[in-house]
């Protein structure tokens, strides 16, 4: 189910989080993080540090974790993520998640997990004999970050439509079988901004991606070797904006001024090294504050350190109450 | 790895337990019970109301959890152990298990999980596509029972070699991608009993099982319809004593008599009616003084919940303890 973001009457409880596995890139700013600004302002909002989740895939390089978890959080106060609003936590330190994680494992089948189209894109890719079994669960272990908040909104990106559907699955089976306590979350989906190779998206293990700590003359310098038309050659061969990944950040950084740009491409009126030029313009308008908020905040890892315990903590709190009325309707609240 | 009881220098840590979906019988005293009591007395011992681990097969009846815990619990003290020097703790109550769970379960691949003996086993029985993801994943989820208590000796039935093989891979693992801070178990293997239509173990959900209350009239009937040598008619007639599970009986539980009743029955010289009523005495042995505490502990149930609250509390400091080596041992101790 996706929700549009005019739906302003509920009262949404948001939830969502980066894995750290690096720094966040301009690619999360478009999918999730734009959207998680507007969100924090009229809704509770939990923005998990998917550390737990990073270790599914780099479990062998965990010293990128402790470095990541700080990254993430200065992207995080760098973009305009305000923790009086926003509840930014770790999610290793929620032990409820790792509990109902193993909970709702003993009723998710193994062939529906197979079956879950990114994880089976993903297992292909590695070969289904090195799957790891946590891998294969992370849908189960993502509907466990969902519903320990009972979140109702995943502001995400389209490729996690499965897994929020299964995480809906999940709390229906819960419900059904103990007690009507856990909630069904919607996806809010964000844009997918490709990488500057073209096709693909914008990634930071496929090296085409701008990080939200690039200086301005890395920008520019990234936009104008940005994959365009190839078959444009001269300023005045007639272009083909849709398959040009400079146009679709056009769309994206500064939409009204896209049409004009496609037209003027479609006839051969502006050259590419113009047109990137306005793009560059207009990704530096996002760029510049992100970055200005980044001198402040990267000379304070205290602050950084306070704001993920105090996070952390109200977190624990929210997870502890979900894990409770759980516990309550499964009849294992033993002694009371 | 197997270990004799004779290993006596050594400093062990116990960690055991059962699954809480019914009353234990005679099989988990041939089996492990008796063993405790014994170990209870030299060594650290922890035993765990595997209430979790009773959710992969009984996820859908969690009302004979509550009703279990307690019932295994009463179990326990009936047979003499000893809340002084065994810690009897609920695993459900036990966070750090499912984080240790969820951690371990990111570098267990799912063939290796799939080609588990006694997973396998039950995967055949109950099918591959019905296969749910927590029961596959039973072995990580038990090597988290163990690790969390750094137990080095766990005392359970001959199937259980193959999941104590993969902890003991799980911890070789663990130690050697971050720190040596785990410890591997060795198993201790118990007897093991036939049911009472014999060839198969004594199982509460094969109905062939003398459970722990018993009154002596059950039990002298139940004996009395166990299955015997078939090619015996006349009390004159020669028996076959390896193919009697009563024969069994006697093995276990007077082995100081066993031999002169395999002569007698091979001659001819001894009716099974008599031969019974030696394995029902020798049976009666054990269970008299079971039946004798029953008595005293069935109607104490606020004092029963005060022993597995104060085992937990103890348990879960040890886990706590355990769980902070494994963080800082994966360089996820972010905030001290
Ligand atoms: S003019 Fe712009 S939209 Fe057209 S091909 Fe060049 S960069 Fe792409
Ligand atoms: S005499 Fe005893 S051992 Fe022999 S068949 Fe009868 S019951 Fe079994």
């Amino acid at each position: 189910m996706t929700t549009q973001m005019t739906t302003q009457t509920k009262r949404e409880i948001v939830l969502t989080g980066d894995r750290t596995t690096g720094k966040l890139h301009l690619g999360h700013y478009v999918g999730s993080l734009k959207n998680r600004l507007q969100l924090q302002r009229q809704y509770e909002t939990y923005i998990m540090l998917a550390d737990v989740q990073a270790l599914t895939t780099h479990f062998h390089r965990p010293e990128l974790l402790a470095e990541s978890v700080r990254q993430v959080a200065l992207d995080y106060l760098s973009v305009g993520i305000d923790p009086e609003r926003s509840t930014i936590f770790v999610q290793s330190m929620i032990p409820e998640i790792a509990e109902l994680t193993v909970i709702f494992s003993m009723f998710v089948t193994v062939s529906s997990l197979r079956h879950n189209p990114t994880v089976k894109h993903e297992a292909k890719e590695r070969g289904y004999e090195d799957l790891y079994y946590g891998f294969l669960g992370y849908p189960v272990s993502q509907a466990a970050d969902i519903t320990a908040f009972k979140a109702t909104l995943v502001p995400a990106g389209e490729d996690q439509i499965p897994h929020i559907e299964q995480a809906r699955k999940i709390v229906r089976r819960f419900n059904e079988l103990y007690a009507p306590v856990l909630v069904e979350p919607d996806i809010l989906v964000g844009e997918r901004l490709d990488g500057l190779d073209g096709g693909s998206k914008m990634s930071k293990s496929l090296g085409n991606a701008i990080t939200l700590d690039a200086s301005p003359e890395e920008v520019s310098m990234q936009i104008r070797k940005a994959k365009t038309d190839p078959a444009r050659i001269h300023k005045t061969d007639p272009g083909h904006p849709d398959r040009c990944t400079v146009f679709g950040y056009h769309c994206i950084f500064r939409p009204e001024g896209s049409e004009d740009i496609r037209e003027n491409c479609q006839k051969g009126a502006i050259g590419c090294a113009a047109c990137k030029g306005m793009v560059t313009d207009a990704i530096e308008d996002v760029m510049q504050p992100i970055r200005e908020r980044r001198e402040t905040y990267k000379h304070r890892p205290r602050y950084i350190d306070e704001v993920l315990m105090a996070g952390t903590a109200k977190a624990r709190s929210a997870a502890r109450q979900t894990m409770g009325e759980v516990r309550e309707a499964m009849g294992i609240h033993y002694f009371k």
